[in-house]
């Protein structure tokens, strides 16, 4: 599915490909690239027409955490950055090989003056992210790691498939083996998550 | 300031008063009054005229946390409940007594249909919105509440004049004695940070 399809479906059932207020460029990008790094300033939006990326941060320690992953169909960068035109604090890495389909800020910003598809389109998008933000906090807040580890397989029954234990636990915010140990222990909850 | 007010300053330096997408509703509420409850829908997003307002959570043991506070010249409203129209997991309620613009929810929702104004608004907030809850979540994952304290009392410098240390502390999600011990720790940087 290509950006203007995705308007399609979920914006605007009277979109018309011809109407699409901003170009596009395809990038296909190999596991493991670097889409945005530490430090530089984001400069576009994509969208994941095929494949999973993640967002990375280090803390005080160096540790690396992971903040987000995206998954086929859906935009993403390193917003705050675009949004603040400052350094990003995130990495934005490829977890698997990517088809993407990248927006120019510039170009967005200026669709912003005149287009109400391109208002709608970044509204309803960011609320969703703010959906996926508000949970995610309400999580560490609220739940255990063991509760967590279980809400993140019932919301993507199929990331035990695609990503690996140690991924998956810098997500959560905990060491590889305490990931294990939950796996364990939760085998029968998640049979239950599942059906 | 008013709503027109703030999109004239804050959104489009063109707009006109008589350009307003929907109708807005004058409400005043009282210190600790609930704006909206636990399980109810919200139908309405709120404009911050005067006061502070404050958003709690309840955590699996039936502690309250306090996820979000609210200032003068902001939006706010049980955001998520109202995206999906699902019962509210936060309560909204007034810190102090507090000058309120209502817009009903379905009129706004007309008014994504037509009004660049209305979706450029929401866009232009919920990005902000997006980006405090980032900056939160980072600070779960990287900053120790010491760290997090600085930071608060950074971007909010009247908040320690404003409200009490419990609130702050059920904001950082620690003990207020431990608050009171981090503060009896940090006053020299806090001075740092203010000047």
């Amino acid at each position: 599915m290509n950006i203007s399809e995705y308007i399609l479906t979920h914006i605007d059932p009277t979109f018309k490909e011809s109407e699409l207020p901003f170009n596009t460029q395809m990038r296909y990008v190999k596991k493991g690239e670097v889409i945005c790094d530490y430090h530089q300033i984001e400069g576009n939006i994509y969208f994941l027409q095929s494949g999973i990326a993640q967002a990375n941060i280090e803390n005080s320690k160096q540790d690396t955490r992971i903040v987000d992953f995206f998954f086929e169909e859906s935009f993403f960068c390193s917003y705050s950055s675009l949004l603040t035109k400052s350094p990003s604090d995130v990495q934005i890495v490829s977890t698997t090989d990517c088809k993407l389909e990248a927006v120019c800020a510039e170009e967005l910003n200026r669709a912003y003056e005149h287009s109400i598809i391109a208002n709608k389109l970044v509204r309803i998008e960011t609320q969703s992210l703010y959906r996926k933000k508000v949970r995610r906090e309400k999580e560490f807040l609220t739940k255990s790691a063991e509760e967590r580890y279980l809400d993140l397989i019932k919301n993507n029954p199929f990331i035990i498939e695609r990503l690996n234990i140690d991924s998956i636990a810098k997500y959560l915010g905990i060491h590889p083996e305490s990931l294990s140990r939950i796996r364990r222990n939760t085998t029968s909850q998640v049979r239950a998550k599942l059906t």
